[in-house]
């Protein structure tokens, strides 16, 4: 049960949105910008929810990690095997040099900004990540650092069930992060 | 020395948002509303700033503690003795007992979301924190668990004058965050 009197029938972070427009506003604008749009980063749309896919695996923020895995499936055209694997161990995954060491950046920033290092990013540049796809992949991890505890911090609720992520990320892959949020049948809950 | 190319004269966040314009907005947005705002929480300018403050030196973030410190001194009145003992611990800090539970739930956050368990919430109901200002605890604490990655996440230049926190506090506890930044003289880098 969350921690405060949130209305029922949406899940995570959409219940918080729903709670708070005020603050719901700028943090949509920024996902919107940050994930989807299309023309603001040199890393397509799934490799950025992959990136926000691992680091709320990493924070083990069940609803966030489910929601972005599901949004980075269709956004990477329904390859479900790619973000399973990502979420176990980039390192291991079917996922570009570049993304790689562009994950291993995220996962530093998931324990603290202070532990990325200079050969970190040596390391992206070697890979051919420019300053922006080196910048964003930081913004996305720490993005969903606040994500993932305002999620878990006030106790949202978390389905258990696929199906209800699974529509949530094709509208999402689709629509972007501006448009009226999904609810989920109150029987769900 | 930044990990990226980043415009010199522009300490910290403020550097990233020249760099960045992008996700500047967003992200500026967000800080006005949960921070500035008188209007959008019952947590006063001042206690929204320390809650910034203290979750920013748990974070160990230089730049971003001294900044809000600064801010929150200024927010306060310029009691420069209270931010300094909520960083040392608010428990036996000068604040009051709905402030220091509401710190204590931001240092859960600070850890992971799902530390704040529903005993932390209880002790802040009896301290008399409604619902809205647990949500602002818990989103402000989250917020500065992201800007503090993404400032030291890539080694943004953080000074050491605090001549220079005590600028940037006095021009944002007065303009808000939507102004534009205080530039640093070259020679002070």
């Amino acid at each position: 049960m969350p921690h405060i009197a949130l209305p029922a029938g949406f899940p995570g972070v959409r219940s918080l949105f729903m709670y708070s427009p005020v603050t719901a506003k700028p943090l949509n604008d920024l996902v919107q910008t940050l994930l989807h749009d299309p023309n603001t980063s040199t890393l397509t749309p799934g490799e950025r929810e992959l990136i926000a896919t691992y680091t709320s695996s990493l924070n083990e923020c069940k609803y966030c990690a489910n929601t972005h895995g599901a949004i980075a499936k269709y956004q990477l055209g329904g390859d479900a095997d790619v973000v399973k694997a990502v979420m176990v161990d980039p390192a291991a995954a079917e996922i570009t040099p570049k993304l790689k060491a562009l994950m291993n950046i995220a996962a530093k920033v998931q324990q603290s900004g202070r532990n990325v290092n200079s050969r970190d990013i040596a390391a992206a540049r070697e890979e051919g990540a420019t300053d922006n796809e080196i910048h964003d992949a930081v913004l996305i991890a720490a993005t969903f650092c606040m994500f993932n505890r305002y999620v878990d911090g006030l106790a949202t609720w978390a389905p258990d069930d696929p199906a209800v992520y699974d529509a949530i990320g094709k509208q999402r892959a689709s629509e972007g992060y501006l448009t009226q949020p999904f609810k989920v049948a109150q029987t769900q809950q």
